[in-house]
């Protein structure tokens, strides 16, 4: 396919595939697409022996790193705060009270900030130097950020090592001031976007990011994110002025992504409908998968969401259990099980390998470019 | 433009202009696509008169007509409660501070039903049966339907009369109980339009309303609505499965429409990130422009919007003030003043006739298809 994001990669097919799942990434990237390997919340050995298992799994086909490292990221090490922050009483009891509706025994979970260590590591500055560290050791073809501007180190490690950089960005705004500061590609994310997401739309966001840039004469390749989780969507954004698609949510249904059994069954029943966006599981507002956990913590009453990191001292203890007792056929825990997607699982409603989802995209995304040409009696 | 919408509606091409000016329904109408003219407040009289208006200017060219018919219509009258509910005064005290913050004098505001007394009317038996009786004495080509599934009354005229019925869904469920109720065009409404809007976006919605008609075999054809002002918006709409689009928001900067013009420039001025999906005019969730009137409803401590039809009792009227000071320059009011509108707002960045929009939206068509035939080296 002729699109400059296929040119810059080195890829057929201009579909990113965002995954904790190093076996998507490589079966993406097989297939014509890229993987892009989510390591965000990873340890550097973690990642160091992910990514070589990556490197002898992928016969040599590009592949990406996807990384939340902020701005104000200086390169220079500043510790993490030396005392860790308390979970209120408040958000422990009201957890323990929602686990305890289901028969889930709340006893026991880990509401320390020792959970979260390597997270909340990476998101300082020497923490994200190491993983970056790690990931320009490696043959990667593209480098993420999923926060913000990328801080200088980024683009200067991307410009070295002849490595494309890639921002998400969710407001035209935020687009603008990512190609100021010298990003390859925009990443450009719509509300219904599983995970941390905006609130404009992908219908509206990407021709209008698209309309910015043209307007400055700015040619920064455009990947359109946010509820694609077919090859007509992808066809569509790529209509209104994207050069490509980067998903996330339609990979979690497939054969080789890790998710959680129960919830992957959910996904695949879903409707459009069945997600929300809510501050509940990290702090800040990200899309999930509605269950009876996410009803509570929208309802009248309940305590409002703490701040990030500490509102997922709280969430993912307790959901983490969840999943457990979920696997081994715990009613309760099934009923609550949840994981963050986009509206697209509303279009995600048979389960079929990586490989095949790329597939399907091209077959889509073709016969979706017939049907316009059809409007006009060609 | 070989649509089954363009042949069913007898136009050229497949976009229709919801608005409240019939001088935009005339001008979308001459320029090939059809205006339809929302009636949903007006009196009988006053559709009459607004109609025969349409009728003396349109040049014989299609135009349709939309209303606001509950399902619960009986045909058989049932009167309007007898007493009006009362609005509570912590919700016309809070209306007043809000005004007061921005020197608008608040003393002299009716909050009393009368106000709104047509459109109460018309969401009831009789009246809804008084203006779908002036309706079909005139030569509507299309009757629309924004609030859920028609009632009998409605289909049996359309068929009568042979003119397509057409209703509004914002979900995959809501869009198979009206093909099986028999509509003859879905207008499937992503969260990301003005006015009254569920909370998919259309750029999933359409392919999954696309994908469960397939499923059952039915073609019943589609408007992709939401955030839709561009041809490239409703040429991706149409790849994913639509078959036209159906605007509105877009024409509101027009010329033509009667938008107050201090509002008219804020919306000229505005990103897609300027709307707020609120309950704070009519009780229902609707998506306006943001201000210091909507923001001030979504603060921490503002009251819970009353709900339908009393919050309009509270909101119409000081709305109604501040437009009217707004237009004679009062700055307080100027800052105040708000309407409704999609996130599509980030896309109208430029003044036109009606006529201009529906051109731009021809040749961006175009383009679009050219674009996306250009990723195939075609």
């Amino acid at each position: 396919m002729q699109s400059p994001i296929s040119t810059l990669l080195g890829i057929e097919f201009p579909l990113l595939a965002f995954s904790h799942c190093r076996d998507v990434v490589v079966a993406v990237s097989k297939a014509g697409g890229m993987g892009v390997f989510g390591a965000a919340a990873l340890s550097p050995e973690r990642l160091e022996e992910e990514l070589a298992w990556i490197d002898a799994h992928i016969a040599g086909r590009p592949y990406g790193v996807d990384l939340i490292v902020p701005n104000s990221f200086s390169g220079k090490g500043e510790a993490p705060a030396a005392t860790a922050p308390q979970v209120p009483e408040t958000h422990r009891q009201f957890a323990a009270q929602i686990l305890g509706q289901f028969d889930v025994d709340a006893a026991g979970l880990d509401h320390a900030m020792s959970e979260r260590q390597s997270f909340g590591d990476n998101m300082h500055d020497e923490g994200a130097a190491r993983l970056l560290e790690v990931a320009f050791r490696h043959p990667i073809r593209l480098i993420a950020n999923a926060l913000g501007v990328p801080p200088q180190l980024m683009l200067d490690l991307g410009k070295t090592h002849d490595v494309p950089v890639a921002a998400l960005v969710g407001t035209r705004d935020h687009a603008l001031a990512q190609v100021r500061a010298g990003v390859d590609i925009l990443v450009v994310a719509g509300g219904e976007a599983g995970g941390h997401c905006g609130e404009v739309a992908t219908m509206v966001l990407v021709p209008e990011v698209a309309a910015a840039l043209d307007a400055i004469g700015d040619t920064t390749p455009i990947l359109a994110a946010g509820g694609i989780a077919t090859g007509r969507q992808m066809a569509a954004a790529m209509a209104m002025g994207a050069h490509g698609a980067w998903c996330g949510s339609v990979w979690l249904t497939t054969a080789e992504a890790e998710t959680n059994p129960v919830v992957k069954e959910k996904m695949l029943a879903a409707s459009a409908r069945d997600t929300v966006r809510s501050k509940s599981r990290t702090g800040k507002p990200s899309r999930q998968l509605r269950s009876p956990w996410t009803d509570a913590w929208e309802a009248e009453g309940a305590p409002r969401p703490l701040p990030m990191p500490l509102q997922s001292l709280v969430s993912e203890p307790a959901l983490r259990k969840v999943d457990k007792l979920s696997e081994g056929g715990h009613e309760g825990a099934k009923a609550l099980a949840t994981y963050w997607v986009g509206q697209g699982v509303g279009l995600m409603n048979e389960a079929m390998s990586a490989g095949q989802v790329v597939q399907a995209f091209k077959e889509d995304w073709i016969a979706a470019c017939e049907r316009l040409n059809g409007f006009l009696g060609e």
